[in-house]
C-alpha cells in the first residue's frame, strides 16, 4: 500500500489552540465536524470568481456522474462573504479572489481545514484567466515557474518586516499529467509555461489604460517582449504565492489559467461575454478531465 | 464661487480610447451613461466587504431620509462578481474586496469612471476592520498616516519591474473633522493613528495561528510593540494604495476601521456574530454622521 502523504502545517502554535476558528470560511474546529465534512478531499480546485468556483462544482458533478438534477450546490461558507466553498465527492471548489493577499488568507484557512480534516494524497489547481504574451487568445497555460515582476522564481514574504524567500516551483509531474490530458481531449491550445505573477492589473502589467500611466507604448511592449524572452506565456495575479505555499504543505500543485487577449496586441478586455465565457470554461475542462481519469484509474486499481 | 476640483487621472493614453471598459465593473463609456448614472457623486465610500457595502446603502438612505420602504437598492456591477457597487444621491457605495493588489483594481477604474462622469469635489473614505494594538475592541481608529511593515509611511508600487516610491498621506483636515463627528456623536471612542498596512494577514501580522508561523509569542509581542512605539495603533490590509491613489487624483481621503480585538492579547477573532457586527456598524455610523452634516451644512448655505 502506497504511504498516504499529510498535509503540512508548519507551526507548533496549533496544537495549544482549543478552538481553531477559520475566520473568512465561517468555520471552526469546535463549530464543526471538519473530518466528517471534508476528510474525503483529495482534489481542490480554487479560482478567483466565486460564481466560476460553483459553476465549476455543477460541471464536475456531470462530469463524474454525480450530479443530481434536483441537487443544489449549498455554498459552505454561507455564513460570510469573503469566500465561497462547494463540495462534491473527494471536490472541494473555493473561490479566492483578487491578488496575492486574499488568495494567501485563504490557503491559510485552507490548508488549516485540510489538516485537521486529516486529509491525505491532496492534489490541488488553481484555474483563472490570465493576459496572454503572444499567444492565440483563449490558449491555455499550464505553469512551469511562477515568475515575478523582474521574472524570477521566488515569492517574497514579510514576516516581522523581514522579507523571506520563498521559492516557486510547482510539480512538473503533475504539468506533464495535464499536458497530456489537453491531448487527449483535443479541444483547445495548451502550452506549458512561466507565469508572471504581478502585484497590480495596471501598472504593474505595464497595461496603457489605468488611471495612472507614466510610460510609453514602446516603454511596455519593450517589458513584455523581455519577459517573453525569460520564458514568460501569461500573467496573472495569484500563482506565486500559490506555488509556495502549497510546496510548503505537501500539496501537489498545479495552476491553470487561459490567457483572455494577447497583451501585445492591446490591454482592455473587449472579446464579447459569450467568448470569454467560452475561454473561461477551458481550465475546468481540462482539470475536470485529469479528476475524472485519476478516479476511474483509481477505481479500475 | 469656490473652484471645483477635479478627479485627475494621470494617464495620456486615455484619450485615444474610443471605448474604455472598466472590465471588472462591468461597465464602460460606450456602454453606459457615466455622466448621468455618476455625474452627482460627491461621496464615496469603499469596504472590503460586498455585504457590509450593501448595508452601507440602506443605512446612509436612511440617514439622509431618502429611503423608501418599497426600494431596492440594485448592484450596479450586477454584471460580474468582482465587486459590489450601490448609489444613493450623492453617495456612491464599493466593495473592493482584500488585500492592496484588489483594492488597487478597484481604484483604478473608480477614479476612470469619476473621471468619465465628469465628478468635482469628492470625498472618499475607506470604512474597514482591523486588528487594534493596545487598544480595547470596538474603538474606531482614523488614519494619520498608513505606514508598511517597517512602520514607514510609503507605498511601493512596481512600474515595468522598477519599484517607484508613493506618499501615504491622508488628508489631515478630513481625519480632525471625523474626529469631531465622533465627540458629537458620543457613542463609541475615536482615535487618530498610524495604520500599519500589510500584504498578508497571518505572517505578515505577527499572528501565531496561521498555517505556518516560524517565529514565537516573544518575537510576536517584541514586533507589535515596536509597533506601537511607532505610532502604530491597527493593522489592516488596504490603507498605504487607497492613500497613495487618492492623493495621487486630488480625492480628499480617510481611512476608518474598528478594532476587532487587541493583538497584544490574541490572534483569533472569537468574539460573537453580534458583537463583531455591532463593531463593524461604528465606522459606517461615523461617517454618515460626517456626510449628513455636510449635505445639511450645504442646503443651508
Amino acid at each position: 500500500m502506497p504511504i498516504e502523504l499529510p498535509i503540512l502545517v508548519h507551526n507548533p502554535h496549533l496544537d495549544g489552540l482549543k478552538d481553531d476558528v477559520l475566520y473568512h470560511f465561517s468555520l471552526g474546529t469546535e463549530t464543526h465536524d471538519l473530518p466528517a465534512m471534508f476528510g474525503d478531499v483529495k482534489f481542490v480546485c480554487v479560482g478567483g470568481s466565486p460564481w466560476r468556483m460553483k459553476s465549476f462544482i455543477e460541471y464536475i458533478a456531470s462530469v463524474l456522474g454525480m450530479e443530481d438534477p434536483k441537487a443544489e450546490y449549498p455554498n459552505i461558507c454561507a455564513g460570510t462573504d469573503r469566500y465561497a466553498m462547494y463540495k462534491i465527492g473527494p471536490v472541494l471548489s473555493v473561490s479566492h479572489g483578487m491578488g496575492i493577499p486574499s488568495i494567501s488568507i485563504m490557503l491559510h484557512e485552507l490548508i488549516k481545514l485540510l489538516h485537521h480534516a486529516r486529509c491525505t494524497d491532496v492534489t490541488i489547481f488553481r484555474i483563472g484567466t490570465s493576459g496572454g504574451i503572444g499567444l492565440e487568445p483563449g490558449t491555455v497555460v499550464v505553469t512551469k515557474q511562477s515568475v515575478d515582476a523582474n521574472f524570477l522564481p521566488k515569492f517574497e514574504q514579510v514576516i516581522l518586516g523581514k522579507t523571506v524567500m520563498r521559492n516557486t516551483d510547482l510539480d512538473p509531474g503533475l504539468a506533464q499529467e495535464l499536458l497530456e490530458c489537453s491531448k487527449e481531449l483535443n479541444q483547445f491550445d495548451t502550452q506549458l509555461g512561466n507565469t508572471m505573477c504581478t502585484m497590480d492589473f495596471y501598472e504593474g502589467q505595464a497595461r496603457l489604460d489605468g488611471a495612472f500611466c507614466s510610460y510609453t507604448e514602446e516603454d511596455k511592449q519593450e517589458y513584455l517582449h523581455n519577459a517573453q524572452k525569460a520564458g514568460v506565456c501569461n500573467i496573472e495575479m495569484e500563482s506565486s504565492v500559490f506555488a509556495a505555499m502549497c510546496k510548503m504543505s505537501g500539496l501537489r500543485a498545479a495552476v491553470v489559467c487561459v490567457t483572455f487577449l494577447d497583451r501585445l496586441k492591446g490591454d482592455q478586455l473587449t472579446s464579447s461575454h459569450d467568448i470569454l465565457n467560452n475561454y473561461q470554461q477551458r481550465p475546468q475542462i481540462l482539470v475536470g478531465h485529469y479528476i475524472k481519469k485519476h478516479l476511474t484509474h483509481k477505481k479500475d486499481s
